[in-house]
């Protein structure tokens, strides 16, 4: 069973009072703070905050609550994003070939673990599309290649919005993303990278990495920017090897590790516990 | 340069309006707050709360805040406990013929890591006399025997009040202490033992771990209760072994982890990081 | 594509000649060694090794080996098994009600990384019955209560040895089995028990844990044997915790670690680089 | 007590017989083998071996074994190197301002953990010399700038002549030696980076991580080649951070894994355990 709450995250300029305000306001509209988290960047002096309070009590509706808490919100020229631990957005996984991180995302799914909707499977490629149809997802196919590509994320974008796709999955979706795509999805896409980023960026990291003999591979799941491989991270975990690993140990220890690192990414996301500043994440975990 | 900061750490039954009413109260002062955590057990509603704001332009001087939030702490039947960044509690160091972690923490004290009078080294055996004196420290030793347990542990005492050590450090001290000396120090002695606890308490854990043949080994740091090896944990690491690891093997891994495990349980005790409750900590790390 | 290599696995009291004698057996033959791992028990003077050699140009044939191989093995009172990495051992999966670590592994064997047939999962209850249709397995439902259990592991044996079964893996299965049943299966039925043995041994190790507060829980693979969760280890791994992880968190961090874990005793099982010796393994890894 | 036995460590193209033919040479000088390793690298065809025995009842004197193995090691072309596990390798330690792993290295060596000689600390700062004198350990301060390099060095070399040192540790060092003083110590050279290489290679390793936002730092044990930071790595490890850490946080954190991880590799190294193929290590862990 999923709680009734209201979640807010928030960031602006640190000033005092700004924690007392905001759970003042809960506690005057008789909300009951389940969590709250805050956080100061010292360097650029900067508040950020993730309170959850629940709904039982609360005495504005569900749908008032934005419009009475956005006069506090403009006192302190907060950003801020208001969610309910209820309502389940909606998730499109993208995937190329490498399925197994798209396998792992659906079994999670299916035992009813992730607190999403997942309505589409995009795919560059047809491989993906007994998974889908396995487990009762609608699948696109969207074959790219140099010419076709704009008209294709184009073809794309109307689908996304046609299924109200809130986040996007990208489960090894081997094409980088236009500028222009990407922007209708501001930290909403959320990669997996196969490797311990910044290290390996680009292809083929698992050759990279047995290339250089480290002792220690890893993957990294992070927010999708213009520049490739280098939007704010969001999770990471490793796994040690050694010489006795020949490459394919190194593609097949580091899927456990893919699967992982993205579903704990996903699962925060999900949970609206992922804040970004320049060019990295707060996670209140 | 260490903040001035005051640091709550609070705990109470959870009811409406709490943290509003913490937060407030320092912002009525005119505190700004740098940090603040808080933690609910559903299952008891219990709620636990750190919050840290600066003194500069605090309104309430130094020894007249306690007064004042106690009329609020009374409100809620809070157990809660006041402290300032820049005090430096007192630490005695209690040890026996293993080394290791004593000189790890001495080093750090030495280099100015840890936030802390270190004026005392008690122990039952002389081996750590000369680490005392490199360090320029207090050296007491107190043989015990069954006989003369509870006369040598009245003259520690005796000697601690005199120093006014606040916090015991058993940095592998092979002694247990009575229920008497330890209700002096309540969830103020910190103990590093050399298992993953539960597992392997008592006598000879890394030859427990040998015989059993796991693959990992750990080093657990708790506060120290009346039951051996039973206190709240603080913190636990581990470290992988293999077959072709001998005991003695072990025992050196395992050294490595204790000191770590054991200065990260410090440096939260003394920073005020840990709240004890069903003999379980919250550590809002 | 899998190499046609063959494996000894030996242990015999440690002499001196050995490794010379059982590598000049291979290359008298024309056999070249692509693999060789040994280790002595100083304690008990015991010598183990692993040895795999290319059976290309190899000028014995493969159902010789065995015969001219035992003449050495029989000057060093050797045990020894042999086997050959294109042999596919057949796998029995053993489960109950939670489906993670079964639906992993099939995942893992239709994508063609497990070096095994598994045409057999067997339950005391019919929640598997759905994914062994999809994965198109015979489904096995052998419901057990004090009064039938002898009888229905005499059943369960049939089947097994109709279904030529080489290992079971008990894949969260919740059934003690006898030591009657444990004695066709000597030190080829895996379990995978939820926490870091010999910690939270016996039910509900993720509730222990919780109860317990410690900062790290794990997942242990081992061989059954008699005592209930007491076999040798085979691997364990681990995972962090904290005090905002409730007990369903602490669940699902869990069977993430349980599938990781399990796999790795598999595979190490599958490749034959296990030997037990004094109630642990040696793991050629 | 330290085991009197002998180790070859050897690599060479790898053809048949050459296992049987090494074990057999100990053998028939009546040695017993106490571990054995080996590694083929398939993609080069190279053979790769650590064998180690005891010396008691070995029919060779130690002076003797290298001539008497040569013949063998002809034959195959070997590259190989025989030591002693009596002999003590004599180890000096280069080190700049930053003593945390110099202090950890000349404990460890007070307790008798590690299996050499430390008779010489060089330093192009005076900071150390009060750690030299306190362990008794002479100190060479050779400060240096862009135009006495050259000749610094030269006198360093000397001196490490005089001194007979075998191992070159640089406990953060740092400078950048030239490639002539590296064609000196060849693999000789063991250097702590404090990074996750090829992460944040160069200055201010920990700084970089901060900036990008890492959820885990590490360190890297690797060999001083002519390319900075870019040497065989010999060992690696980790440590999970998050947005609370700040820059000084993640140093504190890194200096206990420099100190774990440079001690591991130098462990490795003293122990022969090392042996380095196309910039990367093998470790016969």
């Amino acid at each position: 069973m999923i709680n009734n709450n209201a979640i807010l995250l928030i960031s602006c300029k640190d000033q005092r009072g700004i924690t007392a305000d905001i759970t003042r306001f809960i506690f005057e509209h008789n909300g009951n703070i389940i969590d709250a988290q805050q956080h100061i960047d010292e360097q650029s002096n900067t508040f950020f905050m993730r309170v959850e309070w629940a709904l039982e009590g609360f005495d504005l509706a569900k749908d008032g609550i934005a419009a009475t808490f956005s006069l506090l919100a403009q006192k302190y020229q907060m950003d801020w994003e208001l969610s309910f631990s209820q309502d389940r957005p909606r998730l499109a996984i993208f995937v190329s070939k490498h399925l197994h991180c798209l396998y792992d995302l659906l079994i999670r799914y299916k035992s009813g673990r992730l607190p999403c909707e997942i309505p589409l499977i995009i795919s560059n490629h047809p491989d993906a599309k007994d998974a889908a149809r396995e487990f009762d997802i609608d699948f696109a196919e969207f074959p790219i290649n140099p010419r076709n590509k704009n008209a294709q994320e184009k073809r794309e974008l109307e689908l996304l919005k046609l299924k109200r796709i809130d986040w996007i999955v990208l489960a090894r979706y081997h094409q980088i993303l236009t500028k222009d795509f990407i922007s209708h999805y501001g930290n909403k896409i959320i990669n997996i990278h196969h490797s311990f980023l910044p290290a390996f960026a680009g292809k083929s990291p698992y050759a990279q990495a047995y290339k250089k003999g480290v002792k220690i591979i890893g993957a990294t799941s992070h927010f999708v920017t213009e520049s490739l491989d280098e939007g704010p991270i969001i999770e990471q975990d490793i796994v040690r090897i050694n010489h006795r690993h020949s490459l394919m140990d190194l593609v097949h220890k580091g899927e456990d590790l893919e699967k992982i690192v993205l579903n704990r990414a996903v699962m925060l996301a999900l949970e609206k516990k992922i804040l970004t500043y320049h060019n990295k994440t707060i996670v209140f975990g």
